[in-house]
């Protein structure tokens, strides 16, 4: 398989659109839309195609309260932790769509799993959790080529998320995901808009 | 920006036909190439906007053949971990593409960034780690659309690699990179082709 520019000018151009959604609007994304979400999964890359991912789809209202409640809690703490007028700004940023978006994910990573046979994660077991992220990745990606935004909260204590989902004991958590179509085309990404973080360049130097 | 079908279904090809390469040719890869590669990490998602990857392209010959012994030693390791037949099967794999490879990069995830500010991490600080993981997810996919090949090395000691490079005391190593063409199409994935592991498929299972 041979790609051309204009494919590779396509994979930069949803690279380039990709953006950590925060404002969902509340319609349902058809089933056949998240079908294809769903095994898009199975093309991220693995340590020793172990697969270790983990997902639940959260449908339930009072699971999904407490992991708002969860989300709360961190969020506070973690604005008590900055000075003014940093926490002003701080506050300010909405950084989960929690309550809007119609689909929930919870993503945990299998740290023992018999898939791969222990390939290439003697020395480094956290490629496992590295493969989750890709599977994450590989899911942003797809869901925004079609037109679905998805935002990822990390603010949330990961020893809540394990103990609200009562998973077993050799998952770790990964990552929360919001998923659903964007309130708006957010042409500049949030943490911008915002002034909170700017973009750094990418530097490969020389040894 | 609104993506077509089209456009999505290139990008579900790129992942389709992403492969974890471990057969170079000795080609080199045009520099205009590499500086598209670099610029495209520049395009990974990170905790807080940190981009918080740091590479290093290893040119020098006796590091390369350092990096290369750390990898036999850390294979020879993984290899007597198996019991037969297993350990003769593991043994046959060819793990790693370092001696024929011509573009080498080391990265590491810079714990401790000023970017970002702290923002998303202060309960999951391994989401720094996770981004670097994304950064390297999205080298690999850009560089398969350039049809170029990458192959992810896991098999090394964190700590040798970091005391190798003489990296800043923050930085934790993430994975070792070989770019360069394919010495063939590779249309079926090695672990297959070995019956090493199957394919497995990704559930969401609802809560």
């Amino acid at each position: 398989m041979n790609f051309s520019k204009t494919q590779a000018q396509t994979l930069n151009d949803i690279l380039r659109w990709r953006r950590d959604v925060r404002h969902f609007r509340a319609d349902p994304v058809p089933q056949p839309v998240l079908d294809r979400l769903r095994a898009a999964m199975d093309l991220a890359p693995s340590v020793g195609n172990s697969r270790p991912w983990r997902v639940l789809q959260i449908k339930d209202k009072s699971l999904r309260g407490r992991v708002q409640d969860t989300f709360e809690t961190c969020n506070r703490e973690a604005a008590a932790g900055y000075d003014e007028p940093a926490r002003a700004e701080y506050v300010r940023l909405k950084l989960a769509g929690l309550r809007e978006a119609p689909v929930h994910l919870a993503v945990f990573t299998e740290t023992a799993p018999i898939e791969g046979r222990g390939l290439g994660r003697q020395t480094m077991p956290e490629t496992l959790q590295f493969s989750t992220a890709m599977a994450i990745h590989t899911l942003w990606l797809v869901a925004r080529a079609e037109n679905i935004g998805l935002g990822w909260v990390s603010i949330l204590d990961p020893q809540s998320i394990l103990t609200l989902f009562d998973v077993p004991e050799s998952w770790v958590f990964t990552g929360y995901l919001c998923l659903g179509y964007a309130e708006s085309p957010e042409e500049r990404p949030l943490l911008h808009r915002n002034g909170w973080q700017h973009d750094t360049s990418t530097e490969w130097l020389e040894r």
